[in-house]
């Protein structure tokens, strides 16, 4: 039988249908082509085609100074626009605001053809502390209410451009998602002096069967009520409501579990397309009509990286309720990608 | 530039992004496939193989009596149960239910190959019947929550089987979503005494730009902050919060403004994969801690339909934000559905 399972940050419900689970290699059709993986002459994102890109933002040269190791560019189509004052304005019974916002590129390696599982731990390094940066900067701009990193992995999981790049959007409006998630752990605190994601990293640790991997400052784990097949989720030990505020040590430790992760799950199922998140608490916002007065922080918060292999799609079921049917058990999930040979 | 365009019954925001816009022939990636339209001997919903269902529960027979024109059978594979007692556990920080619930099939005519644009009048009246019947009957059982009728058309949007049917699922939770949609209203209703999806109605009649058909006694729009290209809602023109209680002449009314609007998605986008959904006010509960306590109707609620033709994968944004990127102005989805030539 089925099992509802509730999430308690998310305040969501996934349905667990192992009735029609399947084996891993069942899942294999939505590994990102290895076909198209190919050198591209006209890249934009390959080394000699800077001009194809937008004016660069941040960059890391390698050591001899000769060439660079990541770039971050302006998105060229992007979905919000830096330049400009927000307009909020009511329409009816409508609300509408003007598309302010920031839509940045990170082109996460000169290679034009490595996959996930090939990425050292430089190359992650590198890109953890670009996005510490990034975020960093962004949160100056007052304009902005939540700043979202991203990856899109693969065409399954949203990817248009075949060279690997993460993308940094910064937003004019706090979305629905994050506000629950904030309310969660906020009401939790509140009632407890406890943080719930502390709570439910204590009680995975003594459960054990969701755990894919530990090291010294995180832990992976497949989330009790995941909604998707081999979705793992990255907690830090320690409470942290703010991913831009870890240290070097985190960084390189951030690193080595994301490594981890990534050659466990194209062990499993074989360079799957995937989203990679970072969920942050939103920067301090100062309130427009009061100069001077800043909404407080969510310190009760605690950030973590969600990484998605992207399979089932989205159907009536999803459309009219929001919540998902997960046909893997979490268990058998955490325990494919705990026990497999990394050779 | 891009908008952000809230929709204050799902309280979501949408990105309007018609930079990125395309014309409606861009999107014919997402038809369902013609070729795989054929005749099947071996199809479990055609007639002669009514022996390979689940016993049929309901069913409408033709004139002479000799054969079906549609039946509702138990989902063979079904993601709820419907024997045994709802079990609601807690576990450590999280919840969990036992997956009772109900989960029926409805075979809407005993054509194999017939696709959505060739549907009569008659095909359609007799599918709306049968969901009006089948919800009358399964809100009887007080251990549902909540009812849930939608179709998937298409693989792209969810359909395992080519054989045209619909899905009843009758769940032991309130979806969220749900619950958010029901909060909207009553806040309206309290603040105002009025109903604010009669308020949407109203607007949208005057503004005209977003209406895609109407008729005696639905309306036909593509939704102001439409998360999708295409998107089109149906709302009764009359305030009601449940479908289950139209009558004979709206029933003949839903069926001629379907019809209708597949036929425009069919012009438009050449028989777009798409998920028709249904959003009704939940059942009356009764509590059983107190029997014969039974929790107020949803009396401030509009029912509504939506048909949302299936394009934009799901990414790293959406994961991100719970809101979603349109690339097409609803004005222009609906100018193009409004204006297309009905041959």
């Amino acid at each position: 039988m089925s099992d509802l399972r509730y999430d308690p940050v998310k305040q969501r419900w996934t349905v667990i249908a192992p009735e029609r689970a399947r084996r891993p290699s069942d899942f294999n059709y939505n590994r990102m082509p290895i076909e198209d993986i190919e050198d591209a002459g006209d890249c934009p994102f390959c080394p000699g085609n800077e001009h194809m890109t937008t004016e660069e933002i941040f960059s890391i040269k390698n050591e001899n100074n000769e060439g660079w190791l990541l770039r971050v560019v302006p998105n060229m189509y992007p979905i919000f626009k830096v330049e400009g004052k927000i307009e909020r304005k009511g329409v009816g019974v409508y609300d509408k605001i003007n598309g302010i916002g920031a839509h940045e590129v990170i082109i996460e390696t000169p290679l034009h053809n490595i996959i996930l599982k090939d990425y050292s731990l430089k190359i992650l390094y590198n890109l953890f502390y670009t996005f510490k940066i990034r975020m960093l900067d962004l949160r100056r701009d007052i304009r902005f209410r939540y700043i979202l990193i991203f990856k899109n992995y693969g065409e399954k999981a949203g990817a248009t451009l075949k060279h690997q790049h993460s993308q940094i959007i910064a937003l004019p409006v706090m979305p629905k998602m994050v506000t629950t998630m904030l309310e969660s752990t906020k009401k939790h605190y509140e009632k407890k002096e406890r943080c719930l994601v502390c709570d439910i990293i204590e009680q995975e640790l003594k459960e054990g069967s969701r755990i894919v991997y530990e090291n010294f400052d995180f832990v992976a784990i497949c989330p009790y009520a995941s909604a998707f097949p081999f979705e793992v989720t990255v907690y830090p030990r320690k409470h942290n409501h703010d991913f831009a505020s870890i240290g070097d040590q985190e960084l390189s430790s951030l690193a080595d579990m994301t490594r981890e992760v990534f050659i466990r799950l194209n062990q499993v199922l074989i360079n799957p397309a995937l989203n990679v998140l970072i969920h942050s608490a939103p920067p301090l916002v100062e309130r427009p009509e009061y100069p001077g007065y800043w909404k407080s922080l969510h310190v009760d918060y605690h950030w973590h990286m969600e990484i998605t292999p992207r399979f089932t799609s989205f159907a009536g079921f999803e459309g009219g309720t929001g919540f998902h049917i997960n046909p893997v058990k979490p268990e058998d999930s955490a325990k494919f990608l705990r026990e497999t040979h990394i050779g």
